[in-house]
Order: C-alpha cells, then sequence, then structure tokens
C-alpha cells in the first residue's frame, strides 16, 4: 500500500481572518502523517497595493503582475503570511519549514510568454517543475512544506503563481511516490447544487456524474474551470481531490472526487 | 581536521542597492563548500513605514518593534529581501534555502524582557536557540541557509531579531562541528586604524592587540561591541571572525580576528 500524501491549499478570506487561520491551522495539526499546504493571498497585498498608491494594472478583466506589483505581493505571501502560518503550526506541534519556489529550487516555473497580453511577472507550470526529490526528503524527514505563490525561473527573477496550480502540479508531481489526496479549501462545504444552501453537498462526483451536472448545468460557472482541473489531476494519476470547507477539514462534510 | 563551515554576515547599504547585492552574491557563490549567509534588513522597511504613515516608536534612541512594525519588517526580511536573495543564488548555481528562525524551528528565541524598556517583539537568542541538527543535515545536502532576521518564540509569535547576533549564535552552535569562520562583511575594508583611510585596514588582530587598541583609543567606538562580540565567539570556540568588506570577499584586503 503506497504511503498517503496530504496536500491542502487554502486561500482568500481565511488568510485574512488570524482566528480562522490560528482554527485551520489547529485542525491541521490534528491530521497525522505526511503534508504540505499551499496558501494563496488575502486581501494584504491589494491593501497594502492601494495604500501606496499603487495603481492595479489590469487587461481584459485579467491582474497583470508588474514590478511594484510583484515586491507587493512577494512581501506578503513569502513574508507575512507565510511565515505567520508556519510560526502558528511550530506552535501546534508540526514541523512547518516555509518554501517559495525559489528556496533550494523547491518549483521552478516559466514566465508566461507574451501572445495577446504581457501579464508580467507571472509563472507558469509545467511537469518538470516540482523538484519531487526535496519534497520526498522533507516529508520522509517528517517536515511540512507550506508554499506560498511565489515561484522562480532560475535566472533570478521571481514570479508570482496561481496557489491552485501550484498545489495541483505539486499533487501530480509526487503521485509517483505517494497515494496524493488533493484537498481544496474554501468558504463553502463543498460542491453544491444549489449555491444558496448549504446542505446541498454533493458527497461524491465521478467523472461520469460531473459530465452530467455540468451538461445540466447544475455546477456552477465558476466552479468549472476548478473541477476540470481537479478532474485532470486524478487522471495524472492523483488519489482523490477533495472540495472542502476550511473550517470543517476534520467533519465528514465535503464532496469527494474520484476516478470511478 | 575538521570540514570548514563559512558563515557570513551583510546588512545595511548593500541590501538596498540591487547591483551591488548582486555582484556580492556572484562572489559569495564563488566560495566553495559549506556556507550560510545571514542577512539585516536595508532602508525598504523603514521607507515603507514612512509611506504608510506609520511612526518610528523610539525609546532611548532604540527602535521599539510594535505590531505594526514586525508586520513590515517581517514583509520585507523574509518577504522580499530574504527571496531575492536565493533567487539570485539559485541563478548563480547555489542551491539556497531561505530561512526565518520559524522554519523547521531553525531559530527559536524568546521575547525580551521588559525591564526598564519595552522593545517589543524582540528576539534574544541564547546557546539552545539553534537547530544546529536541521542546519548540518542541510549543510550536508549541499544547500546554503540564508537567515533573514526574523525568529520564532514557539508559540506563534514571531521576533525581529539582531542579524550579527543571529551570525555569532550560528557560528557558536555550530563550532562543535565545524571549523568555523565568521565573516562581517560591511562597507569598509576591515578594522581601521584612521576611519578616513580606507588603506588603514589592520591585517591581524590577537586579544592582546585588540586590548592595546582599544585603550589606545585606535578603535572606533562604533567597533567595540562588534569586535567585543567578536572575540567572545572565538573564545566560544570559533575558529576565525573576519571583518570585510562585502564587496571585496575574494581579495586579500580584510581583518582577521583569532584566538593567538
Amino acid at each position: 500500500m503506497s504511503k498517503v500524501l496530504k496536500i491542502f491549499k487554502i486561500g482568500g478570506g481565511i488568510i485574512d481572518d488570524e482566528t480562522q487561520l490560528r482554527y485551520f491551522i489547529g485542525e491541521l495539526a490534528r491530521i497525522e502523517g505526511r503534508k504540505i499546504l499551499v496558501h494563496g493571498g488575502g486581501k494584504g497585498a491589494n491593501q497594502m497595493l492601494a495604500r501606496l498608491g499603487i495603481e492595479p494594472q489590469m487587461v481584459e478583466g485579467r491582474r497583470i503582475t508588474d514590478a511594484a506589483t510583484l515586491d507587493i505581493v512577494t512581501m506578503f505571501y513569502a513574508g507575512k503570511t507565510n511565515k505567520q502560518i508556519v510560526a502558528f503550526l511550530q506552535a501546534e506541534g508540526v514541523n512547518a519549514l516555509g518554501l517559495s519556489g525559489a528556496d533550494a529550487n523547491a518549483i521552478q516555473a516559466t514566465k508566461r510568454p507574451v501572445r495577446t497580453i504581457d501579464y508580467g511577472y507571472v509563472g507558469d507550470l509545467n511537469e518538470h517543475s516540482i523538484n519531487s526529490s526535496l519534497l520526498e526528503q522533507l516529508l520522509e524527514a517528517n517536515i511540512t512544506p507550506v508554499f506560498c505563490a511565489i515561484t522562480h525561473d532560475g535566472h533570478g527573477q521571481l514570479l508570482n503563481t496561481n496557489a491552485d496550480t501550484i498545489a495541483s502540479t505539486l499533487a501530480r508531481a509526487l503521485a509517483g511516490s505517494y497515494a496524493v489526496e488533493l484537498h481544496f479549501c474554501f468558504e463553502k462545504d463543498g460542491v453544491l447544487t444549489d449555491l444558496n444552501d448549504e446542505t446541498s453537498v454533493i458527497p461524491r462526483i465521478t467523472p461520469g456524474l460531473y459530465q452530467t451536472l455540468k451538461a445540466d448545468g447544475v455546477i456552477a460557472a465558476g466552479m468549472v474551470p476548478k473541477l476540470d482541473n481537479a478532474f485532470a489531476a486524478l487522471e495524472a494519476g492523483v488519489a482523490t481531490v477533495v472540495i472542502e470547507n476550511a473550517l470543517k477539514i476534520n467533519e465528514p462534510v465535503k464532496t469527494i472526487l474520484c476516478r470511478s
């Protein structure tokens, strides 16, 4: 039987609320065995950019990471948020190690090529991006890696990188060595059939059911890219994908996506 | 013969000047063998505090680290500066890993007790602060730890900690396992007999010579605490302390402090 690795991704609201963040970390600490945490950014970086009078650069509704924005997001994600999470985990007895992609070359990305839009200092990942042997050494030494959403290009340039993408790329890269459970934690209890009804969680979705739900318009539009991504991870060898509430990771309510 | 470990401490001006910083990192990459880099903060954090209208809290000329200041210094030191240095080192082929004291519990400090002054979120170190076994594992895996001047108390609180103190405490803690060379890098070529004459570098200072120079008033007042600290490190088992220009680490000009 393979060794189990649980990868948790958190983002958004929970990072801005220290009480919720600390509660989540206490619950995460109760989960035994090998684990990795990936965190996105909260609102802090945007608030700081606004306070400093740095205008968000948007193109076609997409945020552009210019040099000033990269500096601020690096400060928030790799500095404040990452170190606060690591210190909280240490306080709970979890031997956490905060990492950007640059650290020990854990994740090497490629600056997104300019086609119609120049997204600026944004990193894309591929199947060679993850330093799997490093992560296996850390996990086997009972260390819990905590990734922020900053990577590098190997030539000295830091890159802003989507945290969901980091989590799923880690899951795929480590699926050869571990039975990987990939947990996307957010503010809902799971995938809902009715966005206004928290009790409408779908407990289990197979690829076949997903196609039906999508065709019937039951899955909210905003969830479709996340679920497409999740099923692609399953196809690539990830054992299970879980969609759950960040504040209820030890409760039974959640949506489990599985290959069959 | 013991294995050699070189610990470099940089601070101040070089961190604010990306061209100089990148030059230093290129020179550091040329130094073979086990090494650790400790960096202080540049002016960036103070400038950011000023831009955000956060008044520096000073008591008797000493900066107080209140919660807002701790947030900003953590962002700068552990975020922007640390990750930029790590990315530059990776670009030079050095497998650097950025660390705060919280990461893998590398350095656990104690919040400075309030006597006459409450310094706020400032960490003091002692002989048990350093996780030597972690650092030995990293060094033997050919990883170069890069420390920022942020530690933690083990209970979830990050602490602002003097970078010189981190460097000398690391040196002492690792002196049992390595022949440690502790390099304090700054903007002068070494300890000068005449502050206005860069050619007046004293090449070698023994404890006996130091007492004479101090008694004769030859050592500038600002250097005395640094040198007292350096000789204490030598007494505690550190093999050599070097005071040198951060831009000339591979040149012969420097001051070497030694036990005899």
